[in-house]
């Protein structure tokens, strides 16, 4: 997806691709016309200027700190790595070769997003107090991909950490979170849970409420609720058509699209727009990552909250 | 209001008022004709089978004792009192008078409510897994109302402390809360919150997030959401009119109604007229005091919660 | 409904009933606990000030000019007659009798269309352009009353003309209208048709359609929308409950109210009030006996461009 | 528009553009790395296979013609002519030529049309029985378009026309319409309309009802609803973003999509995938040449109501 999107985006061009998975780098070679290369081939790459990391997160940090020392300019998914200490660690190689990071909370470039954060901007709810978020996916991922995850709070949540400190305007100094395993027995087995709901609280005293899903019936709900001093924002969902059929049950429209790549086709094409227009104009990156970094942690604070059941302070040693 | 209910509750008729007030007493009496007494002349008066007790929370306990022992019926307001131990004592005068009580959860009764639990009823939503409230007031009450509440879990929590309960449909384990004042200075020199977000866990793993603020500029925010195996449903708002502008600035619809009182007017006749048939027909109380008791206990866990920082067993003893 | 209606409307009393099926009466006297009469005893009663008549159509008209004559002020359901020349004569009486009489458009008392037409007369949506009704039956009337009823016109339109000329702000000059028998083709064979199209234009070029169905699966539609210069403003339909169903079906409303009395429960009791304080206050009639002229007059027009194929002007001598 | 449409379809490429204004096509050529030619030259060329006509209305009859004759595949804008009688001369030319036209209703192929005419296709709403079809434009288009579109009629309602008649699933037979100028009185010296609604009826007695207006102050407003025997269906607006503000003032959602590109941006490209892959795959039209010749026989007789005062039937001869 994210080939297709370089494609579209004026002043980037897609050079090569590298995967493990050789016929999954011939399609994409195929598809955009482009070279297929390894990784060491374009460390060295004159013709490459920035990279484009989307492989499994435990490969995330060492390959940012590798192309970071070849000199690229890197753009990596969410989240950096499954430990907020080894994130930490490879932002100060990031620092210290100068390199330039972008992680992708792709929610942050989705246009009614933005919409929505524009009138918080423009003083229109007043003082934010509160923050409402719901993401539900519509069914988990399988059992290899969560087992690699590092668990919903690292995998799901994170999104809503991200978009819950856009929001606030503030960092979270405490959170609260309790967890469920209650759409799948097998996700239970793997150390992990499918339902969660998260207490968010800034020194100044916003609050904020996460609810998360691995499953919903009518697809891919992604709600945002900003209550604030003069008013309140939100923000809904993406139907699969905007019809609505009336009969003797009732009034029916149709399920939410399903996908997270068709629900957000718009926010990944503004990302990966905002990236290449931070590097070609040198303006800072848009999503940075002490974003990642500081959403990681915020993941850490609450599964050690569930694990404990006491409110953890965000950025505080945790036990094991 | 109660008066208003009655008066046209079939089956019902007022017989007397009593209020410390006396103007207050006479309104009442004038405008539905019936007499003013003491509280004594009623508990001894032959012509009348129940009370409707609506007076400060912190004379409910004393008065459903009293009237339990003169052998009436009682209708009390929520809450039964400002500690769940003193509210346990009074079940037991309940209990051993053969009284019996019913506590005014009047959102049990609301047209959409019911008809939102009535799909859960029909399985239509599956297995129940969250509940999410939502329930924004459009302004603080006064000060001094504000004193002698117990505080806004007691308050006005405790009416989402027991809509969760009825919908979760079994009993709540657990209690995590964080609390802020945002909207008024004066409530935290009275030792009160105005902002509030409350997680619930059942034994089961059912999950319940409750967000609670004393001002709201749109209206009189009340909202419940259900997602369980199968779907999800959901009761919105209701508008001062169902009208729609369009302009240049936008589409418009009124705000919510700003009242409790006529927001759920429609709620109050109903339970009303539960009351007099529960009584007509001997059937069981729709709502009892051990509702009471229990949505009590709920708001002292989520203080203590709040007060601790530690997720907190209903019913444990808290440190004060 | 007028019965219970007047019973909870401050300053009137109901003091007695007449009902050619006598069964009927019974039944109204005992519920509301009033005197069964005659109608020629009501004319001679001084006891009463007022009559509300609730009659089939075609007898309308002969009562309410001995009511006028008798004194008596009259509420008179919709339409004053079949023929809009009879009903001329009869407003006629009304003048010579010095009498009072209200014609019963309860949807002008509807709170959400009085909301709608308040944003008018504030003059939010600029001149108003373009009027557009919609109203739809559940299901047709029995035959014996459509035999009766003058046609769908005169019986069911009948309430959009007077909802059109009361928004339009200016009288109708000429009116297009196309109808057919879609529904039940027994209809046909009673000489009325089950779906209508109206347009109206007013003398300054205001225009507005109308679309009546006599079946809609999903409830009693009601709709009014107003483009002005400015904007527009629409009230749309009241559900049988404010509730969401979301499965993998799609998201779910429940149908309609599916019957006019529950539909316009609201706005009959404001009819009846309005009626009750223009006799008390001696202010104007809310509705007149003109309004229900001049609706005929567009249902006779209406009619008469169905079977011409041609525009007709709104009073013009038509072909019978 | 169409140029980058073009772009951005499997199975096309666009070769060149020849235009009338030089800099439009210098434009055009540069953004889309086309030549430039004239129209003679496109004729002749044996690298083009088909071309996509977007001129002034009164040009397209002659060059559809001249582009037949060529052999070439036509896609042409609507409305084919400013005279159905020309238009269905063009039709002949077309036929004795073998060409293929396609005439430009990108409604029929916007997404959320499509769903609606797939729900009626899959008998939901059982027998269409009435369609009801709003556009409003934000503006007027500048006079001197005005002057040279044919009309309000052919111009704007020509779309109505084409969806109504696909929606409907049989042909219209007699037409009534009345219009006025409300927005801006130039237009009336152009003799033309601002705001206009018309009645159609098919020879089953199916009814609809368009109604148009020049001017929205909230944005582009375009809605279809289709009534039938088992149900309605209904298709709605876009707006500008998905968000909802809540304050005092009420809830507000921004306007409208403003501009017809924005609004139909799916629907084009969805037009013309289905036209190359009608010339790939050497199927049928998906909107033909005589649909451009139906839907302006409708303008012809809604103009003809509008001055005659008469109900019209579609393709008779009408008096000038």
């Amino acid at each position: 997806m994210h080939a297709s999107t370089l494609g579209a985006t004026t002043g980037a061009a897609l050079v090569a691709v590298a995967d493990a998975v050789e016929s999954a780098a011939r399609v994409v070679a195929e598809t955009h016309g482009c070279e297929i290369r390894t990784i060491e081939a374009i460390e060295g790459a004159p013709d490459v200027d920035a990279v484009v990391i989307c492989t499994p997160t435990d490969t995330h940090a060492d390959l940012i700190e590798r192309f970071c020392r070849a000199g690229k300019a890197v753009f990596c998914e969410k989240p950096v790595d499954l430990e907020a200490a080894r994130a930490r660690q490879v932002m100060q190689t990031v620092a210290t070769t100068g390199g330039r990071l972008m992680v992708g909370f792709q929610r942050r470039f989705d246009p009614d997003f933005r919409a929505l954060k524009a009138v918080i901007d423009r003083g229109e709810i007043g003082e934010v107090e509160m923050v409402h978020l719901i993401s539900r996916d519509p069914g988990a991922p399988p059992h290899d991909y969560i087992r690699r995850s590092g668990g919903i709070f690292q995998d799901m949540t994170i999104h809503d950490f991200d978009v819950a400190r856009w929001l606030l305007g503030e960092e979270v100094e405490t959170v609260m979170a309790q967890a469920s395993v209650l759409t799948d027995g097998d996700i239970e087995k793997l150390g992990d849970y499918d339902s969660a709901n998260v207490l968010l609280r800034t020194s100044s005293g916003k609050l904020c409420t996460i609810s998360n899903s691995r499953r919903a019936s009518y697809g891919y709900d992604q709600r945002i609720e900003v209550h604030g001093s003069l008013g309140a924002v939100s923000a809904g969902n993406h139907r699969q058509a905007d019809i609505e059929l009336a009969t003797g049950s009732g009034y029916t429209r149709p399920p939410l699209l399903d996908f997270f790549m068709t629900r957000y086709t718009a926010a990944y094409a503004a990302e990966m727009t905002a990236f290449v227009a931070a590097l070609s104009e040198g303006g800072p990156m848009p999503t940075t990552g002490e974003d990642g970094v500081r959403a990681l942690e915020l993941a850490e604070a609450a599964l050690a909250s569930v694990r404990t059941g006491a409110e953890v302070r965000v950025g505080e040693e945790v036990p094991a």
